[in-house]
């Protein structure tokens, strides 16, 4: 016990920097070379204000130009950009969301997919209402991937997972008209409302980025959770290990890396089959390590304990170990310098989905069809490409740390049930932890997500933030690249607790559990959003009433602004590290920060002084406790 | 006869310059100020080599920065900018679709809006699979609504309309996964794709875009036309008058502009109300006069015969005119430059649209529900603005021709019924065209659409290209601002019949048609679609093979990458005159002008020079004609 210490974001980047010179012999090109390439940044572009929608320009806002061709002013440029970005990162999430709907939708006995928590299958068909009584399991899960599917298209009628939120927030976004409709359309309808000579109003254009991310929160991303446990477990607590030294250099390595879970699940089974393994001993290696980067890894993380090698920003690191038989990807935050930077080593850099399909890489495609088969052919590819390691380039960091993941909303409650006493009080509910926020045990709660970004020292700001706030017994649900920060720190280690404050530990040490919940990937912020709705419906609070609020101190892609936007619009008020291009605005810059807290309950904060960030949020719980008289 | 007479460019641009010094008076900007400050315009992003996908960025390729952070290279940022920008113009297009589903929904006896061609909601609901058999037309109208708004979200199926393709081209395109899904899937996956770590491989961008477009043009815009026509009226020849000189001085003048016939229609209907006529006389005018700006005036000057005031880039001249009572507007190519400029005057610039809110504009949000009451409200408010006019602002050039308009597919058919010999051939097909193509009366059919743009100067390119081709006896369909550019020339007055080559001209004169056919607004460029289909299929040739070609020489906006794209994808070789943001790469470039044509069976020709322009399409037919020895 005495000898756990957190790893710090210097022994993080010694490491990398090692790892560096082995790219630098190879010829490596490397994401931080080009972020020397591409700096200074465009100023336009960062402040939102260049406008490439239609063919007359692109127009720039400049005090002599204070007007695009077709007249809009900046903060109709700004508003259309900002919700041109949503639209991105709602249909993004979404269609992932819905990948797993047709993936359940496949789902038979004895096939590829299966039904793996059929509890939660009847949960969602009541929901759905779907029957169930006397059916086969499979036919309920057909009917169900339907109705969900449906809700990506359905021409009347808002997402039904609004019916989860409590009254007083689903009431406040349709009289908002903030109440998403069917998935598809709000993505459709941004991109109209952004089309050349459409709308340049930016209360409209903001209003329609938070009905479009709650599209995406309340819709499909909560829908590819939902969907995900159903066909691959509902996660539970489970150990496993994080950061680069859990590949191992005398086993075969395949590293997943993307988004979606039915990818990766089918390579874990493939390289955990005992043929697959007598193959690669055959071969030379001892054993064959799957571990992950990114979401897909947090996805099987979650569920099977597969270790985490690192998030967005290590993604060229598992190659430059020189050890990585191959990196298989489907979709989303996976860097195209993963195809040239194979070639500089033995790796094969597999792309499997037609959406993301990327020049120098072997494409395998996957459907529900063949995914046993292929998942089987790129496991084989992987153990028959160990031998073409060159062991001068093989380096492999010496350098993890323990966690505690798997933290469902399902798994916190059962968690608190075991606090309960089972002879006076109701379990399953949240409100063992709502007494630990009144009693001020706990001070509160943040929901820590999103990416790295090399505008903020990566992982600094997560691990930083997340130190300050558990020492001041704020407890942190981590989603994302930022719970991978968290792991790889040590700060989902149990034993992190002794750098809580004395509130946060002791519930740490009562409920057994570390102060930095892994909840999943980033569409399990959908798992986030139903935690606060049932802590609202228990406490009889508007959910913009807790001491609860969000935080992406590191974000960078179109995903993360639109969870930003459901985030807000669920009524938690969300802080950024990172700028949007929006400064270019005061207009659009006032409604996010402000404005919108009229429609939602909740606005966003953006401060790039990390330190100044946690005061913010310490401050903000305080301030809401306080008004809640707790 | 003999004084007929088009109008040349230098008129339009004269008169122009007349509204100008007005506007110079009060202050006014426009557009083409505008366009002066913006010039020049960003090399990067005019080449597509600038990403704002993520916030790592932005990033612009250059030959010190030859990849993003992310590490994408120039045609991965091309080609996703490509496809995001067909996306913008798909969700547009079809959007607008969607809305008119949503009204045919809504629809009912003695109800704003009804039923007005009940035999193509018959035929619809045959393609459909509508049971029709003795039930009350608008439970089938609302059936089929339903059904239609069912191809936005689908979850398994191709875009039904497929079905009127040809089979060699649908099997051309289900081959090669261009056969586009659910409308809303195709554009939210193209979001998907295009998501920062998706999709960087030129070819899987540019398929998306053709199969995106083609969600557009065979399944959003082919809805929009066909629901149009059902609630509205299916086109016949009809007669009106184009150019300025349409509005008139003594009388209250409402312009309408936009896209969707839901709202003008409505204003047309109550701008004819005796009540209100009776009113506006009573107010000082003479009577009043509704005129259109863009497709929206494209679709009443169809139906209604309503007077086409001018195309895209004239949308300011109405108001500079000092005599528009009202600019009533609904969505798409609005200048947000209205809202200023109409505050130098008394014109009032009416919003209706949540899609398009608008900063300065009186906001009267439309629905079906309240059409009829707030399109009265809007004549009324028009009306009662009569007063406020400044008679010394007041100038409307004198300036306007005589136009046939109203060609449909159905009023085509019909019209070579007129010529055919109905003792001895079938009646209601394309067969009289193909015969005078086939024997070399006419040589070819050029399908000239889209906007303009002050890249080119406005107007020439559609009016010297359509010049050119009649006189190579070469007919034109036209829809959109290119048919008002026809219109406002001259070129649909059926005198233009002189300015044609011999073949062409008798053709004229035996089906007493223009020899420059307005076949409606842009999502009508759908009708252009069907039209082709029934070609090939009528002639038993591929649509590929047809001696037809597309072209837009002025094209500005996200809509017309789309229908690019679809006609394209449709078969038919499209001839640009403003370069796509593609330039910077290579390899997309290659698969625009020539890599396509493998999956589709055509591919893009970009010609800045106009001439150069004509002489490619010329040629293009007569290889077309050559190589299936006609």
């Amino acid at each position: 016990m005495g000898d756990f210490k957190l790893t710090s974001v210097e022994e993080f980047e010694a490491a990398t920097a090692r790892l560096l010179e082995t790219g630098a012999k190879v010829g490596a090109d490397s994401w931080q070379m080009r972020v020397k390439n591409q700096t200074p940044h465009c100023k336009f572009g960062e402040q939102g204000i260049c406008c490439r929608i239609c063919a007359m320009g692109p127009c720039r806002i400049t005090p002599k130009a204070p007007r695009g061709i077709c007249g809009c002013d900046v903060h109709g440029i700004v508003g259309r950009n900002y919700l041109k970005f949503t639209a991105g990162g709602a249909a993004t999430h979404s269609d992932h969301g819905r990948e797993i709907c047709h993936t359940l939708h496949c789902a038979e006995e004895g096939g590829n997919y299966q039904v793996k928590d059929p509890a939660k299958l009847l949960k969602l068909a009541k929901e759905f209402g779907v029957e169930t009584e006397g059916r086969d399991i499979y036919d309920v899960a057909h009917e169900v991937a339907e109705a969900g599917l449906m809700e990506y298209g359905k021409p009347f009628g808002f997402q039904k997972f609004l019916d989860r939120m409590p009254e007083s927030q689903k009431e406040l976004l349709i009289k908002n008209e903030l109440a998403p409709r069917a998935i598809d359309r709000e993505v459709a309808s941004s991109m109209h409302m952004t089309h050349m000579g459409c709308s340049s109003k930016p209360e409209a254009l903001i209003k329609q980025s938070i009905r479009c991310g709650m599209g995406d929160g309340w819709g499909g991303s909560m829908m590819g959770t939902e969907f995900s446990d159903v066909l691959f477990g509902t996660p539970k607590p489970i150990d496993t290990e994080a950061n680069l030294g859990v590949m191992n250099a005398d086993n075969v390595n395949i590293v997943v890396h993307g988004h979606d879970p039915s990818l990766s699940e089918m390579i874990c089974e493939y390289a955990d089959d005992p043929e697959m393994i007598a193959y690669a001993k055959e071969m030379g290696a001892k054993g064959i390590t799957v571990s992950g980067v990114c979401c897909t890894s947090n996805e099987v993380a979650m569920r099977r304990g597969v270790p985490m090698a690192g998030n967005f920003l290590q993604q060229e690191n598992v190659v430059l170990t020189g050890a990585c038989e191959a990196i298989v990807v489907d979709v989303q935050c996976i860097f195209p310098a993963l195809g040239p930077l194979s070639k500089c080593f033995h790796t094969k850099f597999i792309t499997t989905s037609p959406i993301a399909q990327m020049p120098d890489s072997d494409f395998i495609r996957f459907s529900p069809e063949n995914a046993g088969e292929n998942a089987k052919a790129i496991v084989k590819m992987a153990i028959e490409n160990f031998k073409n390691r060159k062991p001068e380039l093989v380096h492999i960091p010496d350098m993890k740390q323990k966690a505690t993941v798997g933290y469902s909303l399902e798994a916190i409650v059962k968690t608190l049930d075991g606090v309960t006493n089972s002879q006076v009080d109701v379990t399953g509910t949240t409100k063992p932890l709502l007494e630990c926020v009144t009693s001020g045990v706990l001070r509160g709660a943040v929901a820590m997500v999103g990416c790295n970004n090399p505008k903020v020292r990566p992982d600094t700001a997560h691990i930083e933030l997340m130190k300050k706030l558990i020492a001041n017994d704020i407890i942190i649900v981590a989603s994302g690249c930022s719970a991978q920060a968290a792991a790889r720190a040590g700060l989902m280690d149990k034993r992190a607790k002794d750098l809580c404050g004395a509130g946060l530990k002791r519930v740490c040490e009562l409920a057994d559990i570390p102060p930095v919940l892994h909840m999943g990937s980033c569409v399990d912020i959908s798992r986030m959003m139903n935690l606060v709705a049932e802590l609202a419906k228990d406490s009889g609070l508007k959910i913009s009433q807790l001491p609860v609020v969000g935080c992406a101190p590191e974000w960078m892609s179109e995903k993360a602004v639109s969870i930003g936007n459901y985030v807000v619009g669920t009524g938690i008020d969300t802080f950024l590290g990172v700028e949007p291009y929006v400064s270019g605005s005061t207009e659009v810059e006032q409604l996010l920060t402000d404005g919108v807290r009229e429609w939602t309950g909740a606005a966003y904060t953006v401060e790039k002084d990390i330190d100044k960030l946690g005061d913010a949020m310490i401050q903000r719980i305080e301030e809401k406790r306080a008004a809640i008289g707790i």
